[in-house]
């Protein structure tokens, strides 16, 4: 079900293409395994990559010893992080100084003096086979020395635990842009940031109730279903060609040169069809190390991770330890609200806190307000993107709190966030201006949906509600066009299509030349072959992208109209264009539709040619919310979904099918974070439960029915109104189900994830408190 | 040795990188393994297609039984001509009808009723090995009905000969683009084109002497060493993609796609890189077969020749039969030219008769001319383009003809050639007024050259001279350009490159921008990533992709400009670029390299890229010469090579060494051709010696060092002033070496090729008409 919402900022416009379903011009491609993803990338003399981890948390390298590997007979080439130019300092990085960001991005991919987690790489081999590879990294001999471990923010943050890097001072800042001052201080606190407005004891005082909770949340990985692989080759010439699983491939252009210490444009990334990313697929962890064992070998050599590499050693979304407390008024005003959070970066300081404290309560107006965040290292891997980085979090501590406390006021939670919804005009929490968005139509279609009005009756059930946001950043990406004879056209850019954008790019591309979405042919390059593209995240394709599209199709639009006008001999002034056909002004008996047009441009000056690059500084606000459903085992702790609908301003939905698998696919994330997913670790600090039947993935059984409802507030930055819809859905699902075990138990869960365990003690504790209360 | 002329049509103007000799940018790609080749292409389920050919040179089809072959494990499709849309039709092609162009495709690639030469296809097989299809076609039974056969030209002209296509008419032109009218007259003959001007009875009636001869010559093959392949594959949604070895892949998707019967734009060329073409390599053998096999099968179809099939089945050059007649004065001014030539256009008509008769008399002025030109069908492949199409058989005419002429009037062959040159202002055969070119100063280079001025001694012995003329057409091509952070920029274009054009273009918008030709990284990508492109052939794509290219700089300077200017806050027009720094009017201080403002983009809006489509409508004029020593063995009638030294007017070379080497490949294939090669047939018409073994290419050990003297008259229609250097260098060696042979033994040879049996029968006959005469 589409829901279009009654208010529109921009007068509504009949879109021909926009809007519509047509099939995805991959689609025969992806179901016939006629697509090319990195595992399918071969090439005659190809060296099969592996690369030896460690098995401890944290420890210092004493010594490397590959000679035994080297002289076993089918190896070809081994390397460690003294191979890379910009790794063997030797030094601690000091994380003060210019280029500090790719010493860590090198020693992340190689570990050259210290390994910070269970499963950083030490060396690697390439081999005539993936089985004389493997042998040969059981001949390394690595002398190590084992180091205290930290695996835990809380421990982590304390003025006396040891430092995970030595040259590491926390950077104190209150800009969302990350500009602020280094405090000198040493730590393993990277960051600390504050965002404060009005006065929290003045607001607090003004409250009538006040809900305080302390929450954590455990690491979790992004769960892509292709593992990363890669394929480098080193030419003699030194240029340099990678095949690789990525979502920025210009990013990984630009990555690997650091590492490699080599020129950017010596490096072409080729970016296969990808098998999903979430943001987790955007950093180099084989690229340049597939690259130097093929510099050292001679040959191309193709790296593939087993599963346990990837839960290993690619980067998870950060654990967290978060506090929250609102206080509001009787009559349900908030009066003040403060956050605090401290984010996992893992080994590296990096963690999404910005993101997390940048949403937290940005669907609430509130005048005093103090959102404080801490990006902490600890021995576990380096965190990256994962679907709305570091918002998760910061929303199931908040949607908790705000559920609580509307609880505690006897008012409906829906009212409740209504009644405090942000619009336009408002500030957010880092100080930005909200430019008009679609709130408190989602909340409103929340509210009247079938769904929220149904009562929810039976034993051990509750009914949760969330609402998620996120400010979607932007960037810039390029585009062609290639007018062919008949009519049809070739879009070309350098967006790497996860969730469809080929055809969402295309649809835009069609709606301005008045064509059908059938008569764009979009091809995604590699980085030698189109203008710089920025990553494809941060729910920026569709927009930034289609950006490019519509601001490339106009200039095609400007030269097809400059050769009609050239038939008819007018200037082009009069020559009109709509639905596809171009008419004289001056004798409208001249018309030539978009394919007659066409068909004659050869021979009237040659063929038409356009590129362009686009995008913006911020897609803009996006809000998703849900009604879950549940009913909880008493016995087990088991949680039955029998109910799910996600709601999303889409701004307008391009193609509508794969706005709702968005809105799907992220809602099921979200209740895999909520309900399942963690990194089990051992004593040690190791991952206990690294492969996919023990890192407990939400599965079809798992999952009910997720219905969609999408609303469509044009967004004024874009022609089409379409805002960034990747993301926001994961953000509402784990406080959704939060709030609905609350109301079907009576106990406040404040633990990610939510397992059957977890919830069965909340509950047996809740019962137990309560008769004592009693 | 690079001579410049004293002449120039433009101010002289000092370049930076053109003409320069960089190292090519796909050079260590080619010498380490690293290129891709049509053969090198694989992916997974890949099954190996196989072509049944005619043993007969000209028979009915009376019935294809391919049940058996359908039945043999492993094979998994089986096509006939039954199988594309645009084939089957069972009905003789009316060559005066619309689509008769697609209906020739269709039918060279597969027989529907008839076979027309020895190696027309009429069945395919794709199994999961070659072994297989090999086997599969050893199981399908054509049953012949034998027709009689044409093998020669001036048979296949006689009024009663039978005719091969019943529907073929003569169609008379006497414009060199081929506007004129059909005769109706059902023959074998296709086309008759006449040149015409002045009177010839009162140009003959004024000269002093005259000269006749008749000639003939061989068909012969471009000898490309990479034999055609290509891999199909037809996915379910109607998407076909080809991996092909290709001069031209937009030509390629066009004929693919109509003799499938698909839209354009649903097929994708991927032009992988090509092992020598020469002309040869344009038309589709393949392609659409390997798409109908996939299509058949569910899976990617790779095909491959023998050179077996190369020989019998791709198309060769022309075999003519022509006579020459030039009268001139005592004072040895030409008064009359005749010419008249028939060539074997093979199965189809499409000799190259037009680019003889164009070139012809080229390089003299006739007031009394008449070239008389036939494109004749005979049962052999038809043919195809050959470096400089048809015009080595003409300049061979001529050129002997010429020579035999000074000779009697007791004027040295190159002052007779000087005397009568023509000149910008002058009329070619066509009738077309030449532009600015460099004759005069080609052959002023020739007499003052070193070789001409050394007198050559001893017996048997003999300099030959020969002059070739060619004007080269145009088309257009695209390109785009993207800058990198780093200042260098990366070229895509869609022209496959044979002689190092990536490196020319990429040098010709090094020049625009100011950068070293190492700064830009040139890439061809499939006809889904750039606009349209001609072909790689015709001498045209250093001239007119360069031209693109120059245009895509100009665009990116003009873009690099405008953010210059908004740095500073000065109008566009206040900032000046040369030698790669911007610098502001206003503020001369204001100065930024092209790669300082490179790495200033990003920040400051953005990017940049730009694409654009440019070319010509006819590069213009070239013209080449040689001057080669021989000494004969008259015993044995074999011809050794002393001396040979090539000159060609480049207009400006933009990489001398690539245009040395079309010089000199050039000359080398002139001397194959004029010396060894040709088609050696049995009594049946099939090809005695299809294997490089007995087809005599020549060898190191056949060829003298060749040495170059490139004049440079700059052509006007190009900014940097130069001509299309790939073709004309192929046309004089063969006129030079007759020359030189007559010079030696007296005896004039007037068949190429020239074999040793050839020469000696010649020269024997030689003698005994000397010995009768004293």
């Amino acid at each position: 079900m589409t829901t279009t919402s009654g208010r529109t900022n921009t007068p509504a416009t009949q879109y021909k293409v926009v809007g519509t379903r047509p099939i995805r011009h991959d689609g025969a491609d992806k179901v016939t395994g006629r697509a090319r993803y990195g595992l399918d990338f071969n090439v005659v003399g190809l060296l099969h990559g592996k690369i030896l981890r460690s098995p401890h948390v944290h420890a210092r390298i004493k010594s490397i010893d590959t000679s035994a590997a080297e002289k076993l007979p089918g190896v070809k080439a081994v390397v460690t992080a003294r191979d890379f130019p910009a790794n063997p300092k030797g030094q601690p990085i000091d994380f003060a100084e210019a280029g500090a960001d790719v010493r860590v991005l090198a020693e992340n991919i190689m570990a050259g003096r210290v390994v910070l987690y269970q499963g950083h790489a030490v060396a690697a081999v390439a081999a005539t086979n993936e089985h004389i590879a493997e042998e040969a990294l059981g001949l390394i001999k690595v002398e190590y020395e084992v180091l205290p471990a930290l695996l835990d923010v809380r421990e982590s943050m304390k003025p006396d635990a040891p430092l995970i890097h030595e040259k590491l001072t926390t950077f104190f800042t209150k800009d969302r842009q990350g500009r602020g001052e280094n405090t000198g201080v040493k730590s393993n606190i990277a960051t600390h940031l504050q965002f404060k407005r009005g006065d929290l004891a003045t607001g607090f005082k003004e409250a009538h109730v006040v809900v305080e909770r302390e929450f954590t949340t455990s690491m979790v990985h992004q769960g892509y279903i292709e593992p990363y692989v890669s394929t480098g080759q080193w030419g003699k010439d030194g240029r340099i060609t990678v095949w690789t699983s990525t979502q920025n491939p210009f990013g990984i252009r630009a990555s690997t040169a650091a590492i490699l210490g080599v020129p950017e444009s010596t490096v072409k990334v080729v970016s296969m069809e990808i098998g999903g990313g979430f943001g987790g697929k955007q950093p180099a962890y084989l690229d340049p190390v597939a690259a130097m064992l093929s510099k050292k070998s001679g040959r191309p050599v193709k790296i593939v991770m087993t599963r346990k590499e990837v839960f290993d050693s690619t980067g998870p979304a950060s654990g967290s330890y978060l506090r929250c407390k609102i206080g509001a008024t009787k009559d349900g005003r908030i009066t003040a609200a403060e956050l605090y959070l401290a984010y996992e970066a893992g080994a590296f300081p990096g963690s999404p806190i910005a993101g997390g404290a940048m949403s937290s309560f940005g669907p609430y107006k509130v005048e005093n307000m103090m959102v404080e965040g801490y990006d902490v290292v600890v021995n576990k891997p380096k965190v990256q993107a994962y679907r709305a980085p570091g918002q998760p979090q910061t929303n199931f501590a908040v949607e908790s709190v705000v559920d609580e406390l509307a609880q505690k006021l006897g008012i409906d939670p829906l009212e409740f966030r209504i009644k405090n919804a942000t619009d336009e005009g408002d500030l957010m929490p880092s100080g930005m201006v909200f430019p008009p968005m679609g709130l408190k139509q989602l909340e409103e279609a929340m509210k009247n949906h079938d769904h929220y009005k149904t009562p929810l009756t039976g034993p051990n059930r509750g009914r949760g509600i969330a609402v998620g946001y996120r400010f979607n950043g932007g960037g810039v990406s390029s585009a062609t066009i290639n007018v062919n004879d008949d009519g049809t056209v070739a879009l070309v850019t350098g967006s790497v299509d996860i969730g469809g954008t080929r055809t969402s790019v295309a649809m835009q591309a069609a709606e301005v030349l008045g064509l059908r979405a059938e008569d764009v042919t979009p091809t995604v390059v590699d980085t030698d072959s189109i203008g710089w593209t920025g990553t494809t995240a941060g729910s920026r394709v569709t927009f930034d992208t289609g950006l490019a599209a519509i601001t490339t199709a106009e200039e095609v639009k400007r030269l097809m109209i400059a050769r009609a006008a050239k038939i008819w001999e007018v200037p082009p002034a009069e020559v009109a264009f709509k639905d596809g056909v171009f008419t004289s002004l001056k004798n409208p008996n001249d018309k030539l539709t978009f394919k007659q047009l066409a068909a004659r441009l050869r021979a009237t000056g040659g063929p038409v040619t356009a590129s362009a690059i686009n995008g913006s500084t911020g897609v803009g606000p996006i809000f998703a919310g849900n009604i879950i459903d549940v009913e909880v085992d008493p016995e087990t702790g088991k949680v039955q979904i029998l109910r799910c609908t996600a709601f999303m301003d889409a701004g307008k939905a391009v193609h509508p099918s794969y706005v709702e698998g968005q809105l799907q696919g992220g809602t099921a994330q979200g209740i895999g974070w909520a309900l399942n997913e963690e990194y089990f670790l051992t004593k040690e600090g190791g991952m206990a439960n690294s492969t996919f039947l023990d890192y407990r993935m939400p599965t079809a059984l798992d999952l009910p029915l997720i219905d969609t409802v999408l609303i469509e507030v044009p967004n004024p930055r874009h022609p089409f109104g379409l805002r960034g819809v990747g993301e926001v859905p994961i953000v509402p699902p784990p406080a959704a189900l939060a709030n609905a075990i609350a109301r079907a138990t009576g106990a406040r869960l404040t633990k990610l994830p939510m397992k059957p365990g977890t919830i069965w003690e909340a509950v047996e504790a809740h019962k137990a408190a309560t008769k004592t209360k009693k």
